[in-house]
């Protein structure tokens, strides 16, 4: 079908071409990270790979894990929100965690998004590795760092353990009990756990 | 190539006969299971589609459980162990759990099985409601009316929840920390936290 205005240039120009950039830098960025993993994978080798300046990168895309969970089509941003919950009242902090979490996952696009993801990082022999980096370095690595104490990386993930399987078993395998209850509900049994894994005096 | 003693009935006979019957009953089993998932499909139902009487699949598998556990090659059996931990210390019952769990991923064979079990429920769509009406009925449901109470059901899914993120984390995603951490560790962190969701005073 032709359209009024077609001709040679029809869909080139500026914002044909930031598109085929972007398009092209998360193409680049997919390979990289799964590829090197997400700790090796660096803006300047997705800048090399995509033939782009790494400036460019930083401009459309920010940090590295801005760019990774563009990538992913991350549906949260748990690492961008754990700074904001670690500054408020410690002694809240797995109740804050859980409901951030939940109130979250209760937005269906969210929550569709959510699942495929947790479905790809545990039955994706390849993108294991690279989800489990990504949450190392960006999430737990920094809540270790914050709690503190010899057993901090433990604790940490003890923590992202309640949170994952109570994920899974409520939005994946849909268990009865825990599939309907109420969010709130979740949050009074689930948050103590979380809270006794992060600060509980040791 | 020739064998000695090859010749028309070569193969045939008892036992070439009963593991024909034991194939079909597996392959009609993961079938059935499939299309009508666990909780519908019946032994009666399998053995029709298997063209074999349903004693027959008695004698060879047992319960629909035990026929379900040998269909998807089920490395541990935790809907058979569950009644003696129940039975036993209720005082213990969350660490016993988590001991069993973890002791049986310690040994190599069942641990690779139950990751890829693990993956398959997790990220296989069609899998996943048969599992977890599996899981549902078999552990799950037998944990609830055992540990009673009008919350017994979400009690029971939550426990589940922490084993299962357990076993995700430790074993699938290998999360620094949770993956190198020893059994007995992991047990003693783990463990209360199972018996405060089964049997905490509310």
């Amino acid at each position: 079908m032709a359209h009024q205005g077609g001709g040679p240039s029809r869909g080139r120009g500026r914002p044909r071409g930031r598109s085929d950039a972007r398009a092209r830098i998360l193409a680049a960025a997919a390979e990289e990270f799964a590829e090197r993993g997400y700790d090796a994978a660096t803006m300047r080798s997705i800048a090399g790979r995509a033939g782009v300046d790494a400036a460019l990168l930083h401009h459309y895309f920010g940090t590295k894990a801005d760019l990774f969970a563009e990538t992913i089509g991350a549906p949260l941003r748990p690492d961008l929100e754990i700074p904001r919950l670690l500054a408020g009242d410690r002694g809240q902090l797995g109740e804050s965690i859980v409901r951030f979490v939940l109130s979250r996952f209760e937005v269906p696009e969210v929550r569709t998004r959510g699942v495929v993801l947790l479905r790809t990082a545990i039955g994706n022999r390849l993108a294991t590795p690279l989800l489990a980096g990504f949450l190392s370095r960006e999430l737990l690595g920094r809540i270790a760092t914050e709690i503190g104490g010899d057993d901090a990386e433990l604790r940490a993930a003890l923590a992202g353990s309640q949170i994952a399987g109570l994920l899974i078993t409520r939005y994946v395998l849909q268990l009865p009990g825990i599939a309907t209850a109420p969010a709130d509900e979740l949050v009074r049994r689930v948050g103590p756990v979380v809270q006794a894994y992060l600060v509980a005096p040791r």
